[in-house]
């Protein structure tokens, strides 16, 4: 179909469609409530895109038909990075993007997605659900007129591709890199040069060298962008995204005119999404690195040491930064510290030193 | 109130409540959708018996009453580890517990709560949501008329209290402790004696000397049992339920005949709880963890390497016998056995990598 005849079918569609509801089911029609959803991912791309076409189809299904959900891919109604003002200013009711894209609108916002030597995905549920994760991000949100929910996240993610190896804090110096969120603050730091570019754009810019580094998610995802055509190196642990959650970004005043039942069930969505989307990405990483290593001869890296001592020596720097921005940023700064220090504190005893020892005694790679 | 008295008063309730809604709103009260939960946990029990009680309200609330729903702890309506033939027969329509407690039943029960080197949480939500874990478990399930989804779990669980120090293997011969599932199949191949006690009758055991050790959950529920009265060791990292996922087990012609939304709500509340109650956990240990030392005097350790070799080697034994029960135990063992290679090797470079770089940076105890 080309697109003329696309744009005439589908404008004929519509009409008939509003005057049949019109004559037919007239009380129905009035009653459903719009939620035109503006993402950051381009359509159907595994993952990112998916879970967030999952998501938009669940709350149809879990209303029975009481909202009228149109789901928009990045560009398909607005720009990967307008989506945020789409829906503070009304045009949209919800975003599902990642709010580090707005740090330059506020440094908090960067602890919503992810920080440098910040909370896992699932330290970053607790912190969210069970101290006062949930309450500073309101706050946050409130004061550009939305309400956040965490509607899924990247788990752990991968520290990136490199064309070169990577085996001391010199080697980052000059690097031009694409890391956004205050990841990309850290690596400024250290003397590389970080950009922020939607994941539709960063595959050209690779190739042509207008960067030498990228950052993305981690082996699932980054199979489908190709990066390895252009970065050999494939590097891990990263520092700057251990949690990756994304948000659904509501229009608070859209928010706050649903019912009881209909905010429940926006929040369990969300909620079993979160959890959806993680073991996606953990059940699928694993398959997508062998395959990378074995059909496309990517070169496995482990950051080393010094490197790592040089990140967390910068993340420090970064942090003083965005704690003078404000009272609310100093705030959600202390608030995620104590939450690393208390949850974290246990991570080291279950998770990690569980991981530690089981595969040890089970001889696995890695 | 004393019993009689909450007996005649309750009796009264509930004839009135049944009169007045006949009368008033029949229609109603007859499409109601009866849903009888009984759980395996003590009433307002943190974490387990309060995140089942969640659960409950949760499908009450997202589904505007349209299932009259009546939760029963352990020992309201029927023992704790006979929830399983209540709702097998059809007295109740689903269960709040952990399936392997029904490892007598069919070994291949045990793998959908926990085994010993098995599944993380995390891990363990891949292998359900993405590899073929739930496919597996509705057909073992089906065998019993039963539909299991997994409405939460523990986290990764410390390896117990101990009355005297576990220095080597030697130590565990002669040992009596409560541990249920496959993980007490270990104990006993390294000549230990483990039983299996509902977690109302643990604490009395051990401190009467009828058992010697005992694991439970976690810094957070083991803080409300009191065992470091008659225990003082802690050790960690658990090797027997590194994952303990609860499991919401319904009665299968009950669960077919719901409508799909209903279907999809109680999924949603199941997954959402999930997350939930991990996150609840692991906000929690921390600082229980904390309190059991400073204010009880509670012995941290940590099982040595000869220890964890050993319990590897029992593991491998225990499994062997399980994987002869029958084709269906062979195949929930292969699988398990996959989705733990595949998914578990990931996990070795983003969150076991990650938590041992930040937590060595940022010289967090542990």
């Amino acid at each position: 179909m080309d697109r003329r005849n696309f744009i005439k079918t589908a404008g004929t569609g519509a009409v008939a469609g509003v005057a049949a509801t019109t004559l037919a089911t007239p009380a129905i029609t009035q009653s459903r409530i719009p939620l035109v959803i503006v993402s950051s991912w381009p359509r159907d791309f595994p993952g990112l895109g998916t879970g967030a076409q999952r998501l938009a189809a669940r709350i149809e299904r879990l209303t029975e038909g009481r909202f009228d959900v149109q789901y928009f891919a990045a560009g398909e109604r607005v720009g990967a990075f307008d989506a945020f003002d789409a829906v503070a200013s009304g045009d949209a009711q919800a975003y599902h993007s990642a709010d580090y894209y707005w740090k330059g609108k506020h440094p908090g916002w960067a602890y919503f997605t992810s920080v440098p030597f910040g909370l896992t995905y699932t330290e970053h549920a607790a912190w969210l659900n069970w101290r006062d994760g949930q309450q500073l991000w309101d706050e946050l949100a409130a004061e550009f007129g939305l309400k956040c929910l965490a509607p899924g996240n990247t788990g752990v993610q991968m520290g990136g591709w490199f064309n070169k190896e990577i085996n001391s804090a010199e080697d980052l110096k000059g690097l031009k890199m694409r890391i956004p969120g205050l990841g990309g603050d850290v690596m400024a730091k250290l003397g590389a040069s970080p950009v922020s570019l939607p994941g539709g754009q960063i595959y050209e810019n690779l190739v042509s060298g207008a960067i030498d580094a990228t950052e993305w998610v981690g082996p699932w995802n980054d199979y489908f962008m190709k990066f390895y055509e252009a970065a050999k190196y494939y590097y891990y642990p990263g520092m700057h995204e251990p949690g990756g959650p994304q948000s659904f970004g509501m229009n608070k005043s859209w928010w706050e005119s649903l019912s009881a039942t209909d905010q429940e069930i926006i929040k369990a969505a969300c909620e079993a999404e979160f959890l959806n989307l993680m073991a996606e990405f953990n059940a699928n990483n694993g398959r997508y690195l062998t395959k990378l290593i074995d059909e496309h001869g990517v070169q496995l890296r482990k950051f080393n040491d010094d490197v790592y001592d040089a990140f967390g020596s910068a993340a420090e720097a970064v942090f003083e930064e965005t704690r003078q921005h404000s009272d609310l940023a100093n705030r959600i700064h202390e608030s995620f510290v104590a939450a690393r220090a208390d949850v974290g504190r246990w991570m080291n005893l279950s998770d990690a030193a569980y991981y530690a020892q089981r595969n040890r005694v089970l001889k696995m790679a890695g």
